[in-house]
Parts: structure tokens; C-alpha cells; sequence
């Protein structure tokens, strides 16, 4: 008898039959005696639907009204699966996120949630209901109608699994839980039943793109064990935990992460004065440019050069901020790179393994792939390297790091 | 600077470029300095889109929940008209059902509007706002979201229009205004430049179905000035009002009316004893048929032949009551005739007029129509005919009572 909070995303119920087969699951699991919440985008598409007519009328649209507009997605389809569960002989309930109330603050478009009041939610499941919740959305101090952008519904469902201290958060997707690598680069990737939140984090900010990266950071957070399983396909996903199980067993790495669509730009021959660093990277935080891997070289002679990447897409506005800081701090010369990739080994075993990172540099090195930088943190060690070396570079260090498995079938 | 409340049906919000038609409109109203709260439907095609998905899943969908799924439909209209208004330089705000906050008692898929809390409209309103309201929906004490059932949004409008004390309360439909009687079978009707309340629900509950006859009920109630207009055509429209302007000018007659679909059953030779009339149609409606017209006739012998009408698709069942209750009674026999129809003239002008009912009667002899039933009301004369004299009979009449007009070009 545990409280479980179940999400399921766009595609899991993007027509009446896929509701259906949702209705079925959920009542499968009352059927086991477990009280269930459960927490539904809109129909995939609908989302689209409605922005394309927002789209129609304002070229940016009002954000209050985008969300009056968006947040219905989601009402929709909790009706259409309360009608689904009550025809199976369930008591069932639809909330929109005013009703719960999800109480967010007023940045329409991507509120984050204050509070959640779950007086109403308790009442129903101690009655026996099923909880149906619209994710994505909440209603402000005001009652204005607030959105949590993009993928919103991942944290509606672990903001709710911690607020009713549930069991367990289950979220399901189109795939059926996190792998050591892509199995569309390496045909070999294994799921991992396990994995904590540092490396979850890590392997979805590096493009493991399962899970919205905001929920998974607020399960860390209020320690809501979460679980990632296939809508379509049964079995147990991964869980994704606070702490490795044991960490003598833990094995070094647990998963290759990896980004395409990055740039490289060099500003050569600086001064190496205190202060020089934020000179160069001010300007392009300014811009609104995102950078990610920054490295800094001091030479002998007094001069610095300072190496940083970013999106692909943002490299020619970047140059631009670069040449203009070339100008001012008489620097020699600004370098550009389009074609290169990140790779990064991820594992909280790192902590209690010696040698991770030579170990990765040696595999390199064997493949004969040159790494152009290298960045640290305590869990992960990631690489840059010219972009046409990824693929190798991903399959190597998948074996050398003992994560082959049994080749998995072609994901969707 | 008055205070008008419009409201715009679903053909007139049906796309985004009828949208933006319907905020030129508005814009215009505010240009002429007057204050415009602005009721909407769900976009044409929605609802009925819903519905399906609704029915895909549950034959017949819990109401609770088909609450939910369909007053979506307005919220999404409420956000694109605001958006649209607000693209035009105007300040504009949508209101869904609960923001307003119109609070219904909990009848799910007909609820009734118990009272309205205008405080946040009217402070957008002073602030210089448009404000935009999703019709057809409230909030129960509960908080669960209700609605007023198809039509609902006139209701809404008028609802609004009689809270705020508005000036005027607009209904914006496909047609002009109301008419003398239905263009489509005299192509002499003539637009009413104004008609009352009662001659109003008169001619709309006998077939010319202009507005929902609750918003007309309503607006008479609370006695909001109700103006019936075209969006797409520009027009003074006819307003409805208390009481005609000047009675001595009334015209006798101001419409003519016409319902076809009607069927007729005689249950003959039954005791002419207090209470038998009861005995007749007390089983009727414990069956939920509706009866219209009814016409007791006692003969000199102590029996009694008891003459009503249904509409045409109950008379089967009609007739299987009427036979049984003619075993009880032992009545004589059960006629039924379901090639009929009803014409009748409307007017308070009848009031102050004498020999209307004659002149009815005797140009339908002139034209040689039999007239096999006749009810008076205090503004309206009702025959039932023969269905193949209705077209006769309403030109023959509308020429008689002088409402003629120059043709009109047909309606949409």
C-alpha cells in the first residue's frame, strides 16, 4: 500500500487509445492496493496546435494569455483519462493546477512553483480516487494562470510526489530508462537499474535528454526517489537515487555522455593580470551566450590565453563579442573552431576510483583521437575533440570502461 | 461612455482572422470611449471536436469531467482575443469561468448561475482594460468548473451584462437582428428595429431561435437592454427591451411565428369528470414529452376528447402512453395525426387592438385553410394546421397584419 505519483508525457497519451492503455497501467496498480496521483501532459501536438494560433495573432504573444491559452492541453486530456479510469469502475478525479492549487510565482511562461496545497488531492485518495492532475501549470498569488515551460510536467509530478511525501515518482517516456550511452552511438549500451542524481544531472545537461533537467534537480532536493519506465514497453526503468547503493561496488563509470553542435573560440595573447578572465567572458555573458567548457593558459611570457565553447548556433555571435575584446585588450588573435564535440565519463565511483581519468586519456590516445581540452569535476571528466572522432571516441571508452552489455534493440 | 457587454458567438470567432475582425470591432467601441466587457464561445468546430474525443472514451462521459474537457474551448478563445486586442495597442485581460468568478450550483453540463463576483472586473475595467470572458462556464461552491450548457454563453453575457449594471448587453450572431418572421419562407420579412422581451421569448419559443431563450428570460428578469446585431454585416440590429416604445404606435402584430415538427394526438370519449385532464396528461409527462398546445373540448353527452401536441419524434411513445391510459379511462379511442404544424402571431401590440384573433382567422379562410386548433395567449394567437399549408398560411399572414418589407437578400 504506497502512494505513487505517475507522469505521463505527450506521445504516452496522444490519442484515445494510448489513454486507454494508460487507464489500463493505473488500474493495474490500484488493482496491487497502491493510491496513485497521476500527472498528464497534453496530447502530443496539441501544445504545437495552440502556439501555432497564438502564433497567428501576435508574433510574441502576451505571456499571461500564452498561458491561459497552453495550460488547457493539459485539462483536456486529465478529463479524457478520469472518463477512461471511471469507465473501468475506478473512482477518478481530474485537478487543473489551480484546483490542487500548485501555487507558482507570476513569470508566466516559467513560473516556478511556491507551494503546493494538497489538502484537496489527500481527501480524494483517502476516499479512494484517483488523482488526475494537469502537469505544466499552476495558478499564481493573484489566480492568474501560470505555465512552467517546456517539460513542466516532470516537475509537477516530482514538486507533487514530494509535497505528498509519496513512495516513489514514476515518469514515463518513450524510452525505457537511462542508458550508459546513446544506443543509437553504441549499440552495446546497457540500461543502468540505478543511477544517483549527480550523475543523472550530468548525463542530461550533457545530452542524455530523458528527463527535464529542473525536475530531477528538485527530486535531489526533496530526495523523491524517481524512476524512469517506458509507456509502451514493461519492465523496471532505472531509479534514480540519492545515493549509490554501496559504494564499494559501485563501478567507476557509469555512463558516456556526449554533445555534438559545439563550437570552440580561442582569444590568444592576453595580459595575465588578475581580472582578465571576466574581461573576456562579461561581454559574452551579456550577449545571452551560453558557455560551457572554459580553460585558461598561462605562458611564460606573461601573456594568457583563454579557451571557452558554446553552442554551435551562438559561435558567429560570440566572435563578434571576441573581436571587440581582442580590440580592447590588445590581444593577438581570436581562433574559431565549428567542428568539434564533447565527450565526458560520468560516475559518482569516480570519488573512490584512483586513475579514472588516465584511464580515459589512455584510451584516447590509443584510438589515436587527440583531445584539444580537458575539464574536470568530482563525478565527471569530460573531453573536447574534433567533432568526426565522437563515435569512436563514445564506443571506446564504453568498452575500455566495461559498459557493454547485451545489444539493445533500436530505441524509438 | 457607456458600459457594453458583447458577446460573440462561435461562427464569429471561428478563425484567427474572424478574430482579429471581432478586436477591430472591440477597438473601435473603445475608440468611441465606451467601456466593452467581451464574452466569447469556443472557436466553431471545438466543442463538437471535443465532444467526440469525449464520447471515443466514455458512451456516455461523467459531467464532472465533460466540464472539464469543453470549457476549454472558450479559455482558448479568451487568450487569442486578448491577444489580438492587445496587439492593437488596447490593454485587455481574459477571465475564464472561476477568475471571474460566476458561481453556479454544481448541475454539471447545465448548471444555473447563482451569483457573479464582478470586483476584479471592475477594478480592470476603471484600470482602462477590455476585459474578455469565457462564456458558458462558472465554478461551483467547490470550486469544481461548471457549465450552462449549449447556448450557455448568451447566458453568460446577459448574466454579466445585469451584475456590472451595463448600458447595453450586445449579442453578435450570423444573422442581422430579428425578423418579422424566418426570411427563408418570406422573402418580405422585415428586420425589427426593436420587439420586447415577451414577444421576443414568444417568437423564439416557437421557432425563430435567434438568441437562448434563458438569456432572453434573464435579460427580461433583470431588465439589461439586450441588442441582437450581426458580426459580419453592420447594422443597428434589434434591440429587445421592457416594454414597447409607444403603444399607441405598436403595431398589432409583430411577427409571425412558425413551428414545423410538431405531431398531434386526440384521445376521444373520456369522462367529462373533474381531474380527467390530469389523468390524460400526467402520464405524458411522467414519460418526459413535452406538450405544447392543449385543447380540452367537453361535448353535450358527458364525454370529453382531450387534443394535445408533441414534437414529431415523441409521438410514437406519446402514443403508447395515450393507450394505455385509454384502457384506464376507457376512453374511446386514440387519433394521431403527425403531418401538422403551427403558425402564430405575436404582438403586444394585441393588447390595445381588438380583432386581431378574427383577422387571423379569416384570412387563413380567405386562403381556404382548415385551422384544426386554436390557443390565445395575452400577445400571441397559435393555430395548428395542416404541415402543407404552413408557407401559405405565414405569407398569407404577414402580408395581412402589413409586416412586409423590401426582400431581404437570403440569410446565411
Amino acid at each position: 500500500m504506497s502512494l505513487i505519483v505517475q507522469k505521463f508525457g505527450g506521445t504516452s497519451v496522444g490519442s484515445v487509445e494510448r489513454i486507454e492503455s494508460v487507464a489500463d497501467k493505473i488500474a493495474s496498480f490500484r488493482d496491487q492496493g497502491h493510491s496513485v496521483v497521476v500527472v498528464v501532459s497534453a496530447m502530443s501536438g496539441e501544445t504545437n496546435r495552440l502556439t501555432d494560433l497564438a502564433q497567428q495573432v501576435q508574433q510574441s504573444p502576451t505571456p499571461r494569455e500564452m498561458d491561459v491559452l497552453l495550460s488547457t492541453g493539459e485539462q483536456v486530456t486529465t478529463a479524457l483519462l478520469s472518463m477512461a479510469l471511471i469507465k473501468r469502475g475506478l473512482s477518478a478525479k481530474s485537478y487543473n493546477g489551480r484546483q490542487v492549487k500548485i501555487v507558482t510565482d507570476s513569470a508566466h511562461t516559467k513560473a516556478r512553483i511556491k507551494h503546493i496545497d494538497d489538502q484537496a488531492i489527500h481527501a480524494d485518495l483517502a476516499a479512494g480516487s484517483v488523482v488526475v492532475v494537469a502537469g505544466f501549470q499552476g495558478v499564481d498569488e493573484e489566480g492568474n494562470i501560470t505555465t512552467l515551460g517546456r517539460g513542466g510536467s516532470d516537475t509537477t509530478a516530482v514538486a507533487l510526489a514530494a509535497a505528498l511525501k509519496a513512495d516513489e515518482c514514476q515518469i514515463y517516456t518513450d524510452v525505457d530508462g537511462v542508458y550508459t550511452t546513446d544506443p543509437r552511438v553504441v549499440d552495446s549500451a546497457k540500461r543502468l537499474n540505478q543511477i544517483t542524481f549527480e550523475e543523472m544531472l550530468e548525463m542530461a545537461s550533457l545530452g542524455s535528454k530523458v528527463l527535464q533537467i529542473r525536475s530531477v534537480e528538485f527530486a535531489g532536493k526533496y530526495q523523491v526517489p524517481l524512476r524512469v519506465l517506458s509507456s509502451f514497453v514493461e519492465g523496471p526503468g532505472t531509479l534514480i537515487t540519492l545515493e549509490s547503493d554501496n559504494n564499494m561496488e559501485t563501478p567507476a563509470v557509469s555512463g558516456i555522455a556526449f554533445q555534438r553542435d559545439e563550437a570552440k573560440l580561442t582569444i590568444k595573447g592576453i595580459p595575465d593580470t588578475p581580472g582578465v578572465a571576466s574581461k573576456v567572458l562579461g561581454p559574452v555573458s551579456d550577449a545571452n551566450i551560453e558557455v560551457d567548457v572554459i580553460v585558461q593558459n598561462a605562458a611564460a611570457d606573461g601573456t594568457n590565453d583563454i579557451t571557452f565553447t558554446v553552442a554551435r548556433n551562438d559561435l558567429a555571435r560570440a566572435a563578434d563579442v571576441l573581436e571587440n575584446v581582442k580590440q580592447e585588450l590588445n590581444a593577438v588573435e581570436v581562433l574559431t573552431d565549428d567542428a568539434i564535440c564533447k565527450v565526458s565519463i560520468v560516475g559518482v565511483g569516480m570519488r573512490s576510483h584512483a586513475g579514472v581519468a588516465s584511464k580515459m586519456f589512455a584510451t584516447l590516445a590509443e584510438l589515436s583521437i587527440n583531445i584539444q581540452l580537458i575539464t574536470t569535476s568530482e563525478i565527471k571528466v569530460s573531453v573536447v575533440l574534433d567533432e568526426k572522432y565522437m563515435e569512436l571516441a563514445v564506443r571506446g571508452l564504453h568498452t575500455a570502461f566495461g559498459l557493454d552489455g547485451e545489444p539493445v534493440l533500436a530505441q524509438a
